[in-house]
């Protein structure tokens, strides 16, 4: 799948909004990581008057062959059991989507569960789990490629309701692993600096899911390039998010970026495509460990460090507001002219 | 003025509150910062149903007689303009304010100003301004004294209405220096480790600033405890901002504490009464130097480090969704009970 991903350079464009941010009465800089902001999201519209519409966050839910190793702390079938949490409004996003009004969709990429008479649930399913990349391949080139499909599609679909902010979320028991072992070939750094406790492994289980991942890598030595490695090591929600922040880019919409998966998702988008930087917000630095290597490896800045490491879009449905808050000072507030206010000496 | 500011402590109750946060429906602990929030508010309001109702932000403004001695990079006439500005609704902190729904004061608690016919403020004024403190104390001890009752009043008001989160903010050209020399004498630290470059001094004018708060600090050999500090160093906006956090604890209020000037007050106000400190969430780490220091000595974290440094209680009005975050996902999560879904192997 290709995209068109355009740059968002223009060098008059930037100074003057550096100046507007730079006349609001305030000290110059004084509103720190909201000034990036503003800056940021003034730049992907290509306008001195930015705004956030309709934001809709996507959570995509898929199952994971290495799941049946032990990699995980909680038993595979909470995968499903979270879907219906989702759907019933129960889970951290829900609440933290609703408090800070982002649309919520929840998806089935693939989740190891026939799920029946759940119209809320977006039908996107690929298989029935990846594939034990202890084994094989976690997916074919076809699914690889569908799942990029399904993203941008849905993506689309935002951006015709109006959408111009979005952000994705996962569920998927096992895909911290999926997301350590892209971050590993991607980045060329050995698994043990790439893997975390996910849910909450203990020291020896961390061990182990280290050792089973080094397995993994080993049986994949030609998965190096980022499509390659996406098909090989990634997982139906990753490849679904790959498609869909490269179509929100080429949309020129805002991606707020959630926490170690879905940024893994990004890592290998934006090996394709670099361009897609200049569209990224990271909404949190989470407490998984090589997220923030993951960040920095994309020049990113998290906004939010609140330790959270729940997954979900949770991270970035709690920033929202303060995104929020980087447009509203630069279309709100007085400039030094308007109110009167003597600048600085 | 005295104040009864009762413990939080009650263990049964907080075994409770911690066994509701575990029984939500995520990895223990995943939550991070948010779970210390809601058990922090919980504690206060003592009760496993927290909520968060008609929240309030009061700015402060006065002036400073110091500031006539070049410590700021902004002239002293700015205070009252910044009035106006806040007045008319132009100034950052009354757009996020408005964006996060606080009820939002200005009270003019010693600006060097004659304002008419502006009903909207909130007339609390102890004179136009501190007197020098190069010559002698910045207040009176009964110009104190009122500064705090006046502050404690204003709390009393919105508690009435129903209030129980508070915020403070203030506006006070020079007021940086103020809060360096409470620290300086509050944590028996030397003035260049809690002075730093307020609304933007260069490098000179920073030396400059504390070489004169030195000079400040040796005039006022006998300010020791926390009352004479206040009366000798402080000014009338920090004066009332001590007085109303210690009435917002007696009253059971969660005090959200903005940066770096609001922290000084704090931090006299901590001294004469330490359990102050179970009422108070820190919402951010100002970029002004020092300020990490003075959260850490008062055993606080911040929640947000977002380089912000402009006062005015913007960050603190930046910061209240995500301490929204932290009520809501214990009032509205499921339970892995309710939800059935399976818990850690």
């Amino acid at each position: 799948m290709e995209f068109n991903i355009s740059s968002v350079k223009n060098e008059k464009l930037a100074a003057e909004i550096q100046q507007k941010i730079d006349t609001r009465t305030k000290p110059p800089g004084s509103l720190g990581m909201l000034e990036e902001i503003a800056m940021k999201i003034s730049m992907i519209q290509q306008t001195e008057t930015p705004d956030i519409t309709n934001p809709t966050l996507i959570v995509f839910a898929a199952d994971h062959g290495l799941a049946d190793e032990g990699v995980s702390a909680f038993p595979k079938e909470v995968t499903p059991q979270m879907v219906f949490n989702f759907l019933n409004g129960g889970a951290a996003v829900n609440v933290f989507a609703e408090q800070n009004g982002f649309d919520l969709q929840v998806v089935d990429a693939g989740v190891d569960f026939e799920f029946e008479n759940c119209p809320a649930l977006i039908d996107k399913k690929i298989a029935k789990g990846t594939a034990n990349i202890l084994q094989g391949p976690a997916m074919t080139p076809e699914q690889c490629e569908k799942a990029l499909q399904a993203g941008a599609e849905l993506v689309v679909e935002a951006h015709l309701k109006g959408t111009n902010l979005i952000a994705f979320g996962e569920m998927g028991i096992g895909n911290t692993s999926s997301a350590a072992l892209i971050m590993s070939r991607i980045l060329n750094l050995p698994v043990s600096e790439c893997t975390g406790r996910g849910t909450g492994l203990d020291d020896e289980k961390l061990k182990n899911k280290i050792k089973i991942l080094e397995k993994a890598l080993d049986k994949h030595p030609d998965a190096v390039n980022a499509m390659d490695v996406l098909q090989c090591l990634g997982g139906f929600e990753i490849a679904m998010t790959a498609g869909a922040v490269l179509k929100a880019a080429e949309l020129k919409m805002t991606v707020l970026v959630d926490g170690f998966i879905i940024t893994s998702a990004v890592l290998v988008a934006a090996k394709l495509y670099p361009q897609l930087k200049d569209y990224l917000i990271f909404a949190h630095l989470s407490d998984e460990y090589a997220h923030g290597k993951m960040i920095q490896s994309l020049d990113g800045k998290p906004l939010l460090r609140l330790n959270m490491r729940l997954g979900e879009g949770s991270g970035a449905a709690v920033a929202l507001p303060v995104v929020r808050s980087g447009v509203n000072f630069l279309n709100k507030m007085a400039s030094f002219e308007e109110a009167a206010v003597s600048e600085k000496d």
